[in-house]
């Protein structure tokens, strides 16, 4: 006689990454509806303070965040100016992690950075991108201003219980990218902008470290930065690679961003220093 | 012989509505306590960032999330200015829910939404209310400032593992009721207030749909806006039925809250057009 | 023929509290590496809003709580203005609880509220101490700027597994105190300050129950308030003894911080009446 104990099943994971704030209901609406349908589900917060509306913003937490989950992680990521326009709504299996949010460039530094595409222009390698378009899987009203409670949220919560990816929908063969590259200009320059700015004032840029010359001068703000800083007790301001391989400017003593009256998009560019 | 495996119980969930912010322990010490008497209990913040005090948003944000959590949920919320002082603090089973806080009108709303009142007047069509009484489910020592901790959070910890409301204390024929009812004036005008902002400065108020005729005149701030929008694309300010079913006031890029200077309170009023 | 069912260990609980903020994704990657290694950890956030590098602010928060978790709990804190530096990473065994962070003060009221020093310079007592140290239990790359993530998330997860404590590093036979404690002066005044401000604007001391005389005048801002309160209602302003057991300024009908301009740091001196 066999005495058959069901397997204890690993709570699969799903992260959540928004723009919509913690004032109000819509997150906790949004782990309602996941809940409903995976009673199991661990739901991690990445953040839900991304800048409204910043994608940008919002790809670079997710990016950063990713290596750090187990295999199997569902990441859902809503930053979503296009919700009830021509935007897809879409999910991407990369491997370890599968990927649930609008086709608006959110999702592709993360589904890149796990080596999951071809090329840069957005089309895929070993990853798999299906558009979400089985009402199945929807809520049963899908309202014009909140797909990430009727679309995403349930797409997210049954790809955490297996479902496989084809069932949600037609595949894709291609994603949207973010034009978020720092970019060389004709001088030999790399012209990058300020894309994070994190509570301490760091100010992350989009350049990142296989973008910077031995030794570099960085400019931000009226300050030029001579050299690369090994960590934030070098000087007063440094520039570093961070730990997620982008070009940081901080400041050992406080906010490198108040300091240098740094904001979101401001300019940051480097040169070979002479 | 029979091989008995343990049935595997599903994890009920509580929510968590309140006005403490996030910058203290106060939440986490009420999760402490929960999780002490149901370590199975998975807890959802809605959001604690309700205005300090404000019953009205707190019972908007408890209405708008409960049908989106599923059946046998525990919802306890305290916005509670009456801490300590005679107001009660109760538990309402309403079907597929139960709601504990204090009984200032907070939870009205939701209770009448899932239809277990008999009437606006606060007495009870299906739902059961008790008052919370019995020390035996209460913390050892009942502080006169946290209620949260020593008497709503042991209620809903052990409302979620099974125990029965009349066990909690004597039962009650009303609850309060909330005055946020918008009124018709005497010139049939819908008289509202603005009940909560969201992060996004959409202004959403008490007027219900089945309060705006076909036709409405929507008068906020200094701006009257002429018929009611589909989406939030329509035009640069519009009114709109929001996915609660609330007349709300948008912005298409911005806030509307700060581009017409609407706050918590200010009036909403809607008529039909000529 | 025996049939072995395993049993249902209960989920062990975590508690984080840092100053990190939660606009960035620093705190949701913590917990990636928590449940990485710990899948069905229960993690509770104290507070993530300890004011930037307030060690003072995240210990008395940190002390506060403790009391309310379960047997077993893994606290784990990090406010580290020293990372990088000299300063040790530890782990504390204390009885019910076990605390995981750097040596820098922030541990150590929680550790002597349970009665594990044995004498107020950082002696043990009943209490347990190791240096983190065995890279065994730490992430393949240690950073110099985010040992949360590195070193302190990794143990904690393992702790909460039920790894012996003497696995992670050498024992230590003290642990760094914090200079918290409100002083006497050559007058017999006790000299405190506050060391938090909640989101009510309560201004709550470093001074202790047990340092305050029977009938006390104290002097907050440029008000002397005479006698304890003991509800906030009994006065506009007044001085009593929180359910922390800590001295509190408190306003009626606002914030006491607002109203008498004070700030973490600000001065609250007691003395008798005369």
């Amino acid at each position: 006689m066999r005495c058959v104990v069901p397997l204890a099943v690993a709570r699969p994971v799903i992260t959540l990454t928004t723009d919509f704030g913690l004032q109000d209901a819509y997150v906790g609406i949004m782990k309602g509806v996941m809940l409903s349908i995976a009673p199991e589900a661990e739901i991690v917060d990445l953040s839900h303070e991304v800048p409204p509306q910043s994608i940008e913003a919002g790809a670079y937490l997710l990016e950063t965040a990713i290596d750090y989950f187990p295999a199997g992680t569902v990441h859902l990521a809503v930053v979503d100016p296009g919700v009830g326009t021509e935007r897809l709504p879409i999910a991407v299996s990369a491997g370890r992690a599968t990927f649930v949010g609008p086709d608006n460039g959110l999702l592709y530094p993360a589904v890149e950075r796990l080596g999951a595409t071809s090329s840069r222009d957005g089309t895929l390698g070993s990853a798999v991108a299906v558009l979400l378009a089985n009402p199945e899987y929807q809520l049963t009203r899908v309202s014009r201003t909140f797909h990430g409670r009727d679309i995403f949220a349930p797409a997210a919560a049954h790809i955490a219980l297996g479902l496989p990816l084809d069932r949600l929908g037609p595949s894709l063969t291609t994603i949207s990218t973010l034009s978020e590259a720092a970019i060389h200009d004709t001088d030999g320059a790399v012209v990058g902008t300020v894309i994070h700015v994190d509570r301490f004032g760091n100010s992350i840029s989009n350049i990142r470290a296989e973008q910077v010359p031995a030794n570099p001068t960085v400019e931000a703000g009226s300050l030029q930065i001579i050299g690369l800083a090994q960590s934030y007790q070098d000087a007063e301001v440094v520039a570093l690679i961070n730990s997620g391989g982008r070009l940081e400017i901080a400041a050992r003593n406080g906010s490198a961003a108040a300091r240098l009256h740094l904001v979101l998009g401001s300019p940051i560019v480097v040169r070979a220093s002479r």
